[in-house]
Formats: structure tokens, sequence, C-alpha cells
């Protein structure tokens, strides 16, 4: 079945982060790809990959990587589908570079950005759901028993030695 | 027309940033509506806002706050519909309070944050564009035209003194 | 006996900070009570708890939660009893992030925030011991004694090889 | 009437900022006191200031200091009445320094911290109002009066041109 | 002349900062080209002119951009030659996330970052000038003069009322 | 011999790092004392001990503490001696609360900070022997010699491989 | 009279700030001269300064820059006089990219750091005069009697409308 | 055969990072040498080292130092030669008070910074090998043969159970 989803990544040792949006997505059923392709070392692939990804039948893009975090712009700049960020922890500075060099991005060219590491991987997923859910009933009524189901287990919740 | 973009701001001192959103969503002929509820002020009217806004035939929100900025993150847990966050720029801390507060959600509860201030104002409407231009082929055309227009000025610049 | 305080937590995997504050108040003889409830994923439990503390004779609240951490807040949004707030330390910004969406609250909620972290579990404990002591003779004296007891164990205290 | 709630300062600068936290306690009729006093600068009469607040019937102490700011530590270290701290905006840091200097308190001696300037001055009076309606109804009431105001000012705003 | 300095910045916001790096070049006639190139809102341009510019006879680029201020590892992401990085002052963070966007490049794609604003401009210049002047001896004696002056130039001032 | 330096420290998780600072006076011969002493926990003793330093025969006095750091701050109020501010690692903030709860002193009582940590530890003892030294010409011999014996050790460095 | 205590600045732009230092030494009537001297402009002169400050009589030296401030470490390198740091507030990290350069000395070579801009140059000074008053009685008075006046000074401050 | 890069470095500790640049350097059969020199340390050898670099052949510098990292700004002080700065990580503040020390050098003395720790130290000799290769065709087509395979290696990479 043709990707709805394209996750993009900078580097290979961002996929044990990334690997838990991909596994959000399949939860879902939302059939995905997800590619190595760096914003500086491979740019005319990453930049192609942008451009004919529309053509391709992806609806939405997810960038991830880490500290000088170009990535998720760069596939911006090449295509006016959603596209997602996903910021990587990074070795010395927490993510927080890559935080910044995510999020902060200039007036018209939007991408839109989610938590350093594990919790943006998952949301960044959740998020494409939702997008995608506007016009799949079936996948909207999956994104809602998913909320339903998750509101459940935290209250089923209980703290060892309290009733 | 109905509404398909709610704008929400904790605060009318927000208007002024958010006013370049609701000018860019007017720019593209999307309806929206823009409203003042405050996750901490009015919690029952926000929470009720975004608990009714896919029936109302909403498509995409946008929260706008500054400081402890839960207004997003309070949309969020009452919607499965895409949910934008938009840092306010704040008195002391220049807005990485708003950013964080934002960006940050826990894995469950995707919000798509976006850079502080105007910047942000205007690419939560051009993202919101770019969702809604999924499935809305016209719109599709106006936002490639758009990006398209947004190259050429940017090339048709000079600087003075410049060839 | 009707518990006092409310500690309420986003997640469970923060009851091993929490357990410090829970153990400070049973050190007290305070009665408490400890749920998990979180401003996102269970948005109207959390709500309802904060909405009906007080006509449960709780008199003061303690919210914890890491990121962006907006339990505090969402529960200060319903009651206009005392809340508490406890940083929990986040993956990867520490708890920077936490502290910054708790203390940064608007004018006209107020949420009282602690250090991020084990000591600030401890003090919420102690400031809310402080609160009841107001009206409570015997709480004040044991919070005294706990007070003199402290400043004597540090004052015993000798380093090795130093007389 | 005995001041219940004293207001202490490190400097007159201060007073602009904490002006904000008088007036509201005024306007709930809480007897408070106002003093200029320093950690470093007048040490025995700030710790004396703490030392014999509760037997002098103040019930809250408000600690506001800028920069290293010690001052609500300092006083906490003298009385185990509620201590609160409301960081002033510094001059280079932007209260970042005053923020931190006040919420990471050792476990052991609480202090309850607030936003940096002028929403945690207003925020340290509303929460004092909160300690101190408790015991008080009449004090409850007006506190429960108050945030319904504040509750219908906010949705009682409109935008400019959005009906 | 051909250009031997290539300066690229983001917007024509940067040119007043960026023209000090222009104008300390063209203090030591080093020829050299600005222009205005997007990452994001030009990006074809912004690759061609990286890509083309060893072969126009160019010898060193200098990327000028603020906040997600990617332009500069874009630049070295088609080129080989030095890529210089100059972050601008952004206007809610002061130029942080602009300086982490650049200076953070991963391995393998080298970009040399400079000081946030003005200093940087002249340095980057001044810097372009230490590299040409590698096998240049006429422009390696006016460096060395240059750099003489402006050591005459500090040990001649005199503070007011000082001898 | 009567103790010229007077360390203290505000917990005794703090001496594995002070030891740092005691042996590298005990080097020195620099007959010194080394206390815990809680700016908090224990505030009439801190003062106390402060107020008494100059009359019981010591010349300088270090300030050791994390996170709100108020321990130099506090013994610089009651005492007109150098104070000496190291700053410890605090478990989530690495220091940096510590650093600014000690170097962002107001005007007027003044306090000398070094780096976080060990190596803010050895230069306090270096720059206590500093201040002894200048009336003590025998110490400012082995001052002399110490720096010289460290130049030598850097001088002497190889690397593996590098001849 | 021979200067005691030499202040040098990387830039005469430091003048309005390092004025109030000395300014403050004036004030005790200890001698004192002041330089600009940059650690990268000159650094010949400042090594040179440094190197000979001990014979030509100074006791204390004091380093004032921003940015990249290295002076006070560059002084700190060639004597082993003690000397003190005041960081420049900087155009756009306002002082803590110059705190840090400052405050994070390695291990060896210690350099006393001081709060950022005014604070940190009246409070250098002070400090200087406390280690001179070591062995200068009526120093040591004079340092006795400013202290006690400044405390006076604040507690004779009123807040306007407060009894 | 005569070194054209110098690796200096602050301390041995700094080796195990820095190794990655000499090896990075051999790769290219660019001949350097490594040596072990501290700003504070030992002074003298260190602008002697920058004073007689170009004279000895060098024609570029990379000094590497963390915390308060002075050590590239020093050696620009005495060279016109490309200065290049590679931040260390810090124990404490990882890295980010180096990079501030060593990229927000003042106008007129340029030092080109690189990441933080490993991909600065591999970048730092890249950009070494992009300035000797201006005037060097052997080794210019050396880098865009490495530059070329990189591509290809990020390109051939695939994800576990991904096609």
């Amino acid at each position: 079945m043709n990707p709805l989803v394209g996750i993009v990544m900078g580097s290979d040792s961002d996929w044990p982060v990334m690997e838990k949006c991909a596994e959000k997505l399949k939860e879902f059923d939302v059939p995905y790809e997800a590619r190595i392709l760096s914003a500086h070392r491979t740019p005319d692939a990453a930049l192609d990959y942008a451009a004919t990804a529309k053509d391709r039948g992806l609806r939405v893009l997810i960038g991830a990587a880490g500290g000088a975090a170009h990535l998720a712009g760069v596939l911006a700049s090449k295509t006016d589908l959603p596209v997602l960020a996903v910021p990587m922890p990074s070795k010395h500075l927490q993510g927080l570079d890559s935080l910044l060099s995510m999020v902060q991005m200039p007036a018209g060219i939007p991408v839109a950005a989610f938590a350093i590491g594990d919790a943006g991987a998952v949301n960044a997923a959740l998020f494409s759901v939702a997008i995608l859910a506007l016009d799949d009933f079936g996948l909207a009524d999956k994104l809602a028993a998913f909320r339903a189901r998750q509101t459940e287990k935290v209250l089923a919740k209980t703290l060892p030695g309290h009733p």
C-alpha cells in the first residue's frame, strides 16, 4: 500500500528514537516509509525526496535530526505538504540545540515541532494520524478509540500501598 | 461561511501577534474564528471550546499563550483535531518559557509548536493551510502560488549599492 | 481519617520522587491521598478532582509533572485552595522545562513552585504542613520540633579527619 | 488592624513591582505590612523580622529580591510560617538568576516561588489570600467572587472586528 | 574584478549587520559579492549558488541568518569551499538560536561560526582575509598592518581623567 | 596553629568536592578549619561563625553550597573579611543555579565566585593563598614555586605517538 | 601615591561600568590605576602589565571584559597576585557569555568573579578593599564604617504611604 | 614533512576528542603537529607557539579547550593565521561555557568555532583541509572524493526491516 507518511532521519543513530514513531503509525495501520537522508551529507537526495513527495502520494513528512538540525526545514523548503520535526537528543546540549534549530523557522516556511526525543517521536505519529483522520472516518474512529483507551489506562493506575 | 480554523489566545494582549495569523488565513480565504479563552482563568470555556470544535466543523485549532503556556495542551486534551501552538514572547524570559511549556508535551497528546512570536503566528496559519489543502485542490493551488511568489520576492531583492 | 492534602501526579513514573512528599506528610501524621491524574490524558478527571477537592475536605493540593508540566496550573484553574507544584526532572532538559511551565503562571491563578525533584517533593510536604499548622497547634509544635531536630542534626555533623 | 501578611523586599527599587502585591491584598482587605530589609545589607534586621513574625501575629511572609536573591530563603530559615518568594526581574539576566536563587531551595526549608515580576507579585498576594481563606469564610467568599469575576471578564472580551 | 568572497544572507533585514562584513572586505580591497538567498524560501537558488561558487572563482562563502539559521549549513552541503557563518541577533532569543543552529553542525560538513551580530560580521571578513592571505603576500602584509594599527589604537586610548 | 582560612559547606555531601580545597591549603601549609553549616538549616550558627571569624583570627572564608546557594552571601553579610564562593554541582541543573545564586550578589556585599565543582574548590584555595601571600613572603615563594612547577608539568606532557 | 589596585578593561566602552569600581576605590582612598588593555588586541601589553604588576607595587588586579572575556584569565596567567573579574554586559547575551568565560577557569589559575555589570564593578572594589584591609587597620575601620552606614541607610528607607 | 596544521589543546584530557581531529588530518595526508599548551598555565609557551607558527610553516592553528576556554583566542592574539576553535565538553555545563568562551570573540581578532566535542574536532580537520585545498589541487580532489564517498555511505544505509 502506498505510504502516506514519510519519516526521514539524518542518521541511522536516530532510528532507536524514530522507531517509536514508526511503531505508532503501524499501530494505526497508517502506511509509511522510513529513510535516512541528511540535509548536509545528501542534500540533493533530501531535496528530491521532498520535491517528489506529494506526487508519490505522501501526505505528511516527518524530519528527525540533532544538533544544527536543518533536515525538517530543508524538506519544508521543497514541499508544501505539512512537515513535522522531531528534535533528537544531542550528545552535549541534550537536544536544546536541535529544538531551537527546528522550531525557530522564519515566517513563510512552516515546520511543526514536537518534543525532544521519544515523546516527540510518538506525538509526531499521532499528529500525522490526526491530520489524516480529517478525511478518513475509519482512522478518526481509531484515533478516538486510542485516546479513550489512553485515558482509561491512566485512570486505572494505582500507586503501591495507596487504595 | 463556517470557520475551519479556530484561533484561541489566552489574553487580548496576544492579539497584535495573532492578528498576523488571522490576516494570513484571510489572505487564503480560509474561514476562521478568533477567541480569547484562558486555560487558567476560563478553563471550562476553553475545554468546552475544544470538546465541541470538531462537531462545529472546525478542522484545526491554534492556541497562543505566554509564560506557563498551557492553552494549546489544554485544548489538545479535549479534541483529537490537530492542535497548533504559538508561543507568545514573554515579558522577562522572551518566550523561552512559553516555548518549553508548549513543545515539551508528553507522549499521547500531540501539540505542534511553531516559532516564538510573529513568525510562529504566520507559520501556524500557513501550516493550517497546508493541512486543509490536502483535500482542497483550490487551496493547494493557492498555497503553491503563494510559495512561488514568496520565492520570487526574495530573488528580486537587491542590496543597496550592490548590482 | 479524611485526607487534608491531595498529591496528584501526571504519571506513575513520578512516584519515586513524590513518595518522598508522601513520606514526609506521614512523618507529620498529616492525612493525604495520592492520585495519578494527567492534565492531558485525563483532563476531566483532573479538573473534577480539583473542583471537588474543597468539598471533600482537602485543604492543599500538590501537583507534580514533567516537561510541559500543566498539571498544577490545571488544578489551580478549578479550585481556590492553595495549589503547590513540584517540577519533575525531565529526561532531556533536566526539569528546566517543568519548572518554567509551572512557575511562570499568569497573574490571577497562583501556583506555588518548589525545587526540581526530591528537594521540591519534600519541601512541598513541609510547606503544606506549615499552612495546616496555622490553625493546628499540635501540628505547629511538631513542625517546630522537626525544624529544631534538623538544625541539631546539621550541627552534629563532623567531617572525616576534622575535629 | 494587625497585619497578617508581611511583604519584605531587598531594595526600594522593588517597590513598583511589589506594590501590585500590596494593592491586591488591599483589594481583599487583608491587613499587611511592607518593609525594606536586605538579606545581605541588614541581615540581623531581616532575621529578627522573620524570627518574631509569628508572635507578632503575621501568618504569611512574602520575600521579594533580585539577582542572588537570598531574602526569602533567609526569612524561611528563621520562621516556620509559610514563606512566599517573588523573583524580581534583574538588570542583565531578566530574573532567571532571581528565580533559580529562590526556587531551588534544599530539602528542609521550604520557600514557595511565583513568577518573575508583576505576575508573581499579584499571585503571591492571591496565594496568601488562599491560605488565609482556609479558616476565614468571609475571605473565602471574597476569593471565590474574585475568581468568578475574573472568569467573566475574560469571557466578556472581544477582539476588534471579530464578533 | 572577480569576487573572491560571497556574502549570502537570508533576508535584507540582515544587511545592516552584514554591511560591516562587506565594509571590512572593502577596506582590504578583497573583491566580494553580496546576495540575498534564503535556505528556506529560495532553496534552489541557494544550493545552486553554493554548487557553482568554486567554478565562478569564489574562494570563501559567508552565510548569515537568524533563528533556525540553516543557510550556512545548506551552502556547505553543496560546496567544499570554506563556509563561514555569522549568527544574526534574533528578535526574541537574542541570537542564541541562530548560533546553535549554525555551530552545532554534524561531523562531515564543516561550518566555521563567528560571534552573534556585528562582531561576527567583522570577524568573518577578517577570517576570510586570513585565508586568502595564505597565498597572497600583499594581502598578508595588509592584514599584518591592520593588526598592528589595531593594537596601536587600543594602546593609545586613555580614560577620561586618568593619565 | 590558628586557622587562617575557614571552609564552610552547606552539607557533608559537599565534602568530596571541598576536600580538594582543603588538600590544596594543606599542600601550602596554610592552617584551615572545615565546618558544616547551613544558611537555611543552621542560620544562627552560620551567622555567628561569620560574625566571630575575624576575632578568631580567620582571614579568608570560603562558602560552598548548591542549588539556591545562599551560604557565601549569608557569611558575607556578617563579616567584612574576603568571602569566596564555590558553587556545588547540583543534581538537576548542574550547578548553574548554584553559580547564579552566588555570583549575582547585589552591590555592597561582595562575594568572589569560582568555577562550579572541583576546579572552583582548588582555585578558591589557591586564591586564598594569593591573598595570604600578600604579606607572607614565605607563602609568596611557595606560591611562585607551585605556579612554576605547574607550568613545567604541562610543558613536560606529551601525546601518545606524538614526539 | 603608588597604586595598589590595577583596573584593566578590554575596551573604553567598559569605562561607564568600571568607573563605578574606580569611584568606590576613591571613596576608600585606595590608590588605583585604570588601563585599557585587550587580551586579544594588545596581548603583549596585557601580559607585560600583569607580569610587572607585583614589582610595581600593585596588590590586586581587576579585569573587566565582555563576550569571550579572556582578560582576567590572561592577567592571572602572568601573576600570582589576586585577580578579580567583572563580566561586562554583552550586547546580545546580556553578559552570560562574559560571566562563563571568566568564572569557569580551570584548576590552577584562580580568578575571582563578581556579578555582571555595575554590581560586580562596585563589589570588585569592595572586595579589593577587604583584601587590603587585612593588614591595614585604618582601611579596615573605613570598611567597617562603610558597612555600618550601608546597613543604616537600608534600615532608614521607607515605602511611600507605608509608616 | 613540515606540519601545516598545529593542533593545540589545553590539557591531555582533551586528547581523546582531538585525536579524532588528528586522525582526520592523517586520512588526508595533511602533515600536522599536536601540542599540549595551556593559555593559563603555560601562557608564554602558548603565545610563543602562535607567534612563531607562520615562520615555522604552519598555515592553520586549531585550539581546543574547555570551560573558560581562552586558548584559541590567545593563539589568535599572536598570529594572523586562521585560528580554529573546538569547544571541549565540560564536566558540568556540557561545553556551553567552552562554546561561548570561544565563539563570542570581539571584533578584530577572529576565531572560527566548531561544534562541541567530537563533531567539532572532525570538522575543524575538514575545514583545515578546505583551506589548504584552496591552493593544492591534489588535496582538493581528495576532499571532493571524501565528500562524495560520505554522501554515498549515507545513501547506502538502510533501516532494519525497512526495504
